[in-house]
C-alpha cells in the first residue's frame, strides 16, 4: 500500500521512537513479576497524564472498549442513567448503558454549542436520582469540546457518578481527572497521545470502584469487566495476555508528552487551533460551531455545491491526502481537519491547508486569500501574543 | 528491563521481519478502503492457514476475547450448550455460556487423556438437544490436545455447532477448520503463529452466521459481538479502529508459515515435541499426560522434593530463563515447556532443556543422562525417520 | 536531538521500508556464501539503475570514497589526466589525480553553464593526450547539470578513459553509464538514491579494468583500491567485513526506485525542479545559472541585504528547517534547495517554498506572490502537459 | 536469506536497541551544528570505553581503515617502522607502511604466544630508531592477545610512536589507552562493541598528532588522512558526510556497555574464556596457544583426520551455525569459537558448543564428555570464584 498522509481525527501520526519502541522484544507478561510492575508504572504515568492519583488500566482493544467496560462495570439492571447528549457520540452513549440494563435518559442540547452548564444544572434540581452520568469531552464528529471541569463537578455535588468519553480530548485539551472529580475517565491510544492503536484507558476513582463493589448482579462480561484486574499487583498476575510492545510503545509516547511538558503541549494545540479557526474563516469558509470549539479537531462547513464527500475524495485522489468528513446527517456537509498529537505542528497543517485551499478552488470555490498563508500568519500571530 | 527469554507456553518469539512489520507507519484504518481490503485480505490469509473458506475475523483484543465473541453471539438466554470438559480451559467454557444466559452442561472426562470420542457419541446418543458444543483443540495448562477431527464432525452429525479453542493450536497443529467442519474456531496471534500479542481471530460457518441472524433477542455487547462486522466490506467501514501496526506484523507472520509450508511447520512441530517427550522420559522424568499429547507444550511432573514452583524461581534466577508452572491444582506439580511457533527450533529447545537438567541437578535431582544430549540424539533419529 | 526536516542536497529522507531494512540482522558477510552471492546481486541490481552491464562494487565509505577509488586505481605517477571544471566539485578532481601522482591538465569553463561541448571538442583536436578525464554530472555547490551523453562519447573516441562523479546526479537525472561509454561512473546512497550515507558505488567498464591490470606501478592505497575486489566471487571473500544492514538498505532502496520505474522517477525529477525554477523566479528570485540546470537540486540568488548565510540561519531558527547555503565564494550568495528522491514530492517542497517565502518576507523581501502556490500552479500545469 | 546464527570472530550480534537506533531519522550531518556536537560526544564516549582523553574519531568505513588511516598518516617516504609480528595481521601491517613508502622492519617470533616483552627490549636496546611501532592486541586468526600494558610502554621509553591494533581486542579485553600510552590505537564498531559494522575508530595522542604536524610530505589519502579531521569543531563541518545512522547505534552500544560497567564486561569475557578453554580441554581437544589467550576468541586444533574445513562445512550444513576456520596456513588446522561482545553469553555458547560436540562426534571424534555440559560446569566454577 503506498502511504497517504491521513488528517482525520486519528488515529494520528506515531512519532518514530514510539513506532520503534513497538517492534522490541519483550518480556512474558503473564507471570514475570518484572512485567507486571512495569504495566503498573506506566499506567501510572497515563495517570500523570490524565491528573489523577486513581488506578489507571489498559485495556487489550480500541478505545471503545474503555466506554463498554465503564457502562457494562457500572451498570446493573434497572440503573438509571443520565446521558447528556450535544453530539453524535454523546448520544451514543444510551446503547451501552441500554445493552447491560439500564435506563438511560437522554438529555439533549443544540450540537453547535458545547453542553450548557446551567440547563444541566436546572435539570438535576428537578431530577438527579442516577447512578451515573455520561458525557463525552470532545465530540469529534462535530469537534466540539465540553466543559468538563464544570460538568463533573456539578454532577458529583448530587452524588451522581461521571464516566467521560475523552478518547478524542486528554493531552489535546487538560482534562485534569482528579481536580474535575472524574469517576471514570476515558481513552485510546491513537488519538492526541500518538501512540499505535490497541490500548483502551480507563481511571477508575474509589467512589466508582464502590459501585461496582456494591453490585447485587455479577458484570455480564470477561473482557469489558474493569473487576478482572482487581489486586493483580498482588497476585501477580494479569486477566489476558497483555499486548506488551504496545505497553512499550505507549510508555515512549507519555515519555514524549511529558519531555515537552503539558502545559506546552496543550499551549501547541491551542495555538494551531486558534490559527485554524481564524484562517478558515478568514478564507471564507464557515465553521459548524457558534462555541465549544475543540483544540484537537475542527469541523468546517463545506459549501453544498461543492459537498464535503466530492471535496474529500477530490483531495485524495488529485493530492494523495487523507481528510475526514463526519458522520450520519453530517457526512456531506462537514469537512474535519484532525490536528492533534503528533499532527498538531505547524508544517503539518499548513501543508494540509495549502491542499484544502487548492482542492476547494480547484473545484470552484471563490476563496478570499491563500489559506495556507492566512493560518501561518495567524499561527505566528498567535505565538506572539505569549 | 533486562531481556528474559521465555519458553512459556505463549508469547512466544516474534521473528523480526514480523517485529519491524508492527513498527511500520500505517494509512487511516477508519475510512480508507484500501486499507479495509487489506485487512480482508489478511483475514483470508489467516483463513488459509486455518483451512477455511469460512468468514475471517481479527478482533483487536487478546484471544479469550475471541471466546467470549463466539458464546456472546451464539447464546440467547436459555440456550442449552454442551461443554466438554477434560482441562482447566475446556471447563472455563461454561463462564461464558452462563455470562450471557446460556445453561452449560458439562460433560467431563479425565484430565490425563484427550477427550474420548466414543464417550462423547454415546452421551450423545442420549443427549444431544445443543445449540452448540464447545472444546479446547490445546488445553494447555496439562498440555493436551483433543481430536477435533472427530469431535466436530460428530457434534455437527446431531445438528450441534461447536466453538472450538485453538488459541494455543493452530499453526502448531492442523486444526482444518473445514474440513473438520468447526463452525466458530478461535484463535490468537501471540501462540504458534508468533506474532505480537493483540489481535482475536475467528472463523465463522454460515450456520453459525444463521444462528445469530436467527436470534429473537440481540447480543447483549457491543466490542464481543460478531455482528458488527457484517457487511463491513460494502459499508467500507470497521466497528471500531484496527490496531493497523498488528494486522501489518501479522501479514508478515502469515507468510512466514505459507513460506515454509503449512506441513513443514506441523513436521518440525512433531519432530520437536517427539524429541522433547522422549527425552524427557529417557532423562528419569514423567509426563502428565497417558494420551493426546500436544505438539505445542509439554507438562512434565516435577518430583515433590523439588516442586515445580521452586524449579522455575530458581531456573529463573540462575539461569535467567522464563519457564511456566501450570495453574489451579497442577501449580506445583507440572513444569511446562512451550515449543510453538518461533520457539519450535532445536537450538532454542536444546538450550531450555539443558538449562533445566542443570537446575534439576542443581536441587538435587539424580538425573539419567544429560538432557540436551538425549534430546539432540531423539531429534535427530526424528528427523532421519522422514 | 530534535528532529529537523532538512533540504539540503543530500543527505534525504529515508523512506521507512529502507529505514527497517537497516535494523535488520545479518548474516556473516565476511565468508558466507550466500552473502557474498547476495552483495553480487545488490551491485547487479545498482547497475540495472544505472543502466549498466559492467561490474558494480559497493564500497564501505562515503561517496567521496567512490571519486578516490577511482584516481587512485587509475592514476600512475606522471599519468596526465583532463579535468574539466565548470563548479566547485568538478575543480576538485585534481587533488585525486596530484595526490596518486597523477598531473591534471585543467579546462575550466564559465560556472553558470554547463560544459560546452563543442569547445572540449575542440580542445581535444589540440590536445588529447590523456590517460583519462573526469567530470562532474551534477555540480552541486551551483546546481548545474553537465551532458554526459555528449562528453563521455566524446572523451571516448579519443579513447580517454571517464571518470564521472554521479553521486548527486544518478537517479534524480539519466546517468545510462553503458549508453554513455562511462569507464567508472561514482555514486553515492545518500542523495538520490536515498538510502542511509554509506556506501560508495562505482561502475567499472572493461577498458579501466585493463587500465589497472596494465599499472606499472602497485596501486598506492589498500581502502581506495578498486582491485581488491577482483574475483571476490571466485574467491568467496570480499576484502574487509561489508556493512550488511547498509547493503540491504540500499537493495530496499533501489526496489523503491524500480518499483516506481526509472523513468517515473526522472519524470518526477524533472516536474518538481521545473517547478521549482518557474516560481522561483515569477516570485522575483533569480537562478544562478544560464543553462544546465539540475533536476535533482536548484541554487538561488538571495539578495545582497538579505544574504544566504542570514536568511539560512533564520529560517533555522524561527521554521526549524535545514536549509543549504552553498561552498567558497557562493556561501553568502546561494540558497540551495534539494530536491532529490524522498525529497522530490511536491508536498514536501511545497513546505519548503512556503517557510522560504515568510523567511524572506520576514527579512524585508518584496515578494511577487506567493511561493508555495506559484510552486503549486506551475506544478500542477508541469504535470498536466504530459 | 535464512538467517544463520554466526560465531565466527566477528561480526558479533547486535542487540535489538542498536539494530533499532540505526534505523533512526536523523539530522543533516554535514551543517547541523547539533549533529556534529553529538558526533563528537559519541566520539568522546568511544574515548571513556577506550580509557584515553585523547581525541577519538569515527571513521566512515571498516575496522581496517584505522590501521590504514594510521599508517597513511604517520608514515613519510623512508620512515623506518618496527613491526612486531607474532600472528597474521600483525605481520600485515608491514603493507600498510610499504604502501606509504616506509621501511618497514618487521621483528617476528612464535606464533603460539604472546610477544615476548623481553625479547622486545633486548631488541630496542640495539635497534631503537623508529618513527613508530606496529602491533596487534588481539591477532583473531590464531586468538592471541597481546600485553599492551607492556609493550607501549617499553616502546615509548625509546620514542618510539605506537599503532596498536585492536580492532577485535577492546571492550572484550582492558586497552585502557591512556595508561598503555598507545598514540594511535585502532578499533571498529563490529566486533566486542556489537554495533553495525561501518566505522572505523582511531584515538589519537598528542604525541601522534605532533608527528603528523611535523610531516615534510603531505599526505598521500583524503580518505585515510586523519588530519582531515583537524578543527571540525571550529569549522563546524567534518571532512565527508557521515552515516548518522550508524554513530546513533554506536552511541547506544556504548550505552550497553557502560551500563553494563566495563569491569563487569571484562569479566563476563574472561569466565566465558576461560570456561571455553577449560571445557575444550577436558572435551579432548587441544588449544593452538601456548600462552596469550585472548578472551574473545579461542582457535582450537581440529583433528587432521576431520578437518576444520570439513567440521565447519558439516555443522553448518546440519546444524544451521557458522563457524569460521582460520587463514592461510591455518586455514584447515583450527576451528575458532567467537565469543565477544553480544555473543560471550553463556546460554549462546552454550548452543554453539553441544553443536560443535555433536558435530565432531558425528564426525568420528571420540569425545571425553559432553562439551556444552563440561562448558557449563566450568562456567558455574569460573563465577563461584569470585
Amino acid at each position: 500500500m503506498r502511504f497517504k498522509p491521513s488528517y482525520a481525527p486519528g488515529p494520528t501520526d506515531v512519532r518514530e521512537n514510539v513506532c520503534l519502541a513497538s517492534a522490541k522484544k519483550t518480556n512474558n507478561p503473564d507471570f514475570d513479576q518484572e512485567f507486571i510492575h512495569y504495566y503498573h508504572q506506566v499506567c501510572q504515568k497515563m495517570g500523570q497524564v490524565m491528573g489523577t492519583a486513581n488506578e489507571v488500566l489498559l485495556l487489550a482493544g480500541e478505545g471503545i472498549l474503555a466506554l463498554e467496560a465503564a457502562c457494562a462495570s457500572l451498570t446493573e439492571p434497572g440503573d438509571r442513567v443520565l446521558v447528556l447528549d450535544n453530539g453524535i457520540y454523546g448520544k451514543g452513549f444510551q446503547d451501552f448503558v441500554k445493552m447491560y440494563g439500564g435506563e438511560p435518559v437522554v438529555l439533549s442540547f443544540d450540537y453547535h454549542k458545547d453542553i450548557p452548564v446551567e440547563a444541566v444544572s436546572d435539570y438535576l434540581e428537578k431530577d438527579h436520582d442516577f447512578k451515573y452520568a455520561t458525557f463525552v469531552h470532545c465530540d469529534t464528529p462535530t469537534s466540539i469540546i465540553n466543559d468538563v471541569s464544570q460538568l463533573s463537578p456539578l454532577l458529583k455535588e448530587y452524588g451522581i457518578l461521571t464516566v467521560v468519553d475523552s478518547v478524542a480530548g486528554m493531552v489535546g485539551e487538560p482534562i485534569d481527572v482528579d481536580q474535575n472529580q472524574i469517576d471514570i475517565c476515558c481513552g485510546g491510544t491513537q488519538k492526541a497521545i500518538s501512540a499505535p492503536t490497541g490500548l483502551a484507558i480507563v481511571s477508575i476513582s474509589e467512589d466508582a470502584k464502590k459501585a461496582m463493589n456494591d453490585r447485587k448482579t455479577p458484570i455480564a462480561s470477561y473482557y469489558a469487566n474493569l473487576q478482572t484486574f482487581n489486586g493483580y499487583m498482588e497476585k501477580g498476575t494479569l486477566p489476558y495476555t497483555m499486548p506488551a510492545g504496545m505497553i512499550e510503545a505507549l510508555d515512549v509516547a507519555l515519555d514524549n508528552i511529558l519531555q515537552e511538558g503539558l502545559l506546552a503541549v496543550y499551549r501547541r494545540h491551542a495555538n494551531i487551533a486558534n490559527a485554524v479557526r481564524t484562517s478558515v474563516q478568514e478564507y471564507g469558509l464557515t465553521l459548524f460551531l457558534e462555541s465549544g470549539y475543540s483544540n484537537t479537531v475542527t469541523a468546517i462547513i463545506i459549501p453544498e455545491e461543492i459537498g464535503a464527500l466530492q471535496l474529500q475524495q477530490y483531495i485524495q485522489e488529485t493530492y494523495n491526502l487523507y481528510l475526514a468528513t463526519s458522520l450520519a446527517q453530517y457526512e456531506d456537509v462537514l469537512l474535519r481537519i484532525g490536528h492533534m498529537g503528533e499532527n498538531a505542528f505547524y508544517e503539518k497543517v499548513l501543508s494540509v491547508l495549502t491542499v484544502i485551499d487548492n482542492g476547494l478552488r480547484d473545484l470552484g470555490f471563490k476563496a478570499k486569500g491563500n489559506l495556507g498563508q492566512l493560518f501561518l500568519d495567524a499561527y505566528k500571530a498567535e505565538n506572539e501574543e505569549q
